[in-house]
């Protein structure tokens, strides 16, 4: 089946520090050609590491190289599921306490296999690629970096973007002045 | 890993004839718990068959076996992803016009590979095997049935709750009062 001929096709991608509005990602993926939207919203867990109750989560993003790097990511998505219509994604910068979204993907196609199969690698993807790294925040206001098992370079790169303040260790804990 | 003892858990499914609301879903699915909630969307498709165009999908259920259809499939899902917290489906009856949402389900889990792959399955399910039908209302007011490919048994149950003014022939088309 050839691809379809839709100018209308777009990318949407965000970074904010405001909560997240799924009624927006969705209606920026919604298309009356489209049958299928698949929608995947990532959250911040109730967790316990190591005995020490995570709050939130602390994201900081190399803001420029975010935006080449969804572009690249929506070609290769493009390439790989031509019917997908629209890609949309929202990821939050700064706190995020528990139970609050910290990213939003939305992509629609006139099937949902399309569909599924573009959000679910997108989100993968978004993970092993993005410059945008996550911190825990402990009560008592410890916190660490977190390395995404799936992220294979963002240990190197995060080491050259830290502040003095913050430990060279990233499971090593230190006080944190956030919530 | 052993399965969580959530007493919490929750399964929500709903019919109903008003425009779905994916907040309403979405809330219902979320969990402090999870760090991952899986959307997906149904909505009405332009669409052009035989020359025809599709203005509107008329959705009809068998209510009562409808509820006890998700019941048995919300078990599967749960021996299948033990790790699933809620299940949330919520389906629309009557007419749906081009661009409007049939169906949204959402399915959280503390991780996205038991979100995504229960949300896909629950939909596989729901086309197979639960007894909603829908009707593709041309523009003109011409309408026909239209089997599920995925459905193996809808085509029999459905020709018990025809009505007489409506043709044997899911193919041949009729006059349709519905927009």
């Amino acid at each position: 089946m050839e691809p379809p001929d839709w100018p209308e096709r777009r990318d949407v991608f965000k970074l904010c520090s405001d909560a997240l509005s799924l009624q927006e990602v969705v209606e920026a993926a919604r298309s009356p050609k489209c049958g299928a939207v698949s929608v995947f919203l990532g959250t911040t867990r109730e967790d316990v590491v190591n005995g020490r109750k995570v709050i939130g989560l602390e994201y900081q993003a190399y803001e420029s190289m975010v935006q080449s790097e969804l572009s690249k990511l929506s070609r290769v998505i493009r390439e790989r599921w031509p019917h997908v219509m629209h890609i949309c994604l929202h990821h939050r910068l700064g706190w995020v306490s528990v139970g609050e979204a910290s990213v939003i993907v939305a992509v629609s196609a006139p099937h949902r296999r399309d569909s599924e199969e573009a959000v679910q690698f997108c989100v993968t993807q978004l993970k092993a690629l993005v410059p945008i790294w996550k911190k825990e925040v402990f009560e008592g206001g410890q916190c660490r970096w977190n390395e995404n098992s799936e992220c294979g370079w963002s240990q190197n790169h995060r080491s050259k973007t830290r502040t003095k303040t913050e430990t060279k260790d990233q499971d090593q804990t230190q006080d944190h002045t956030q919530p």
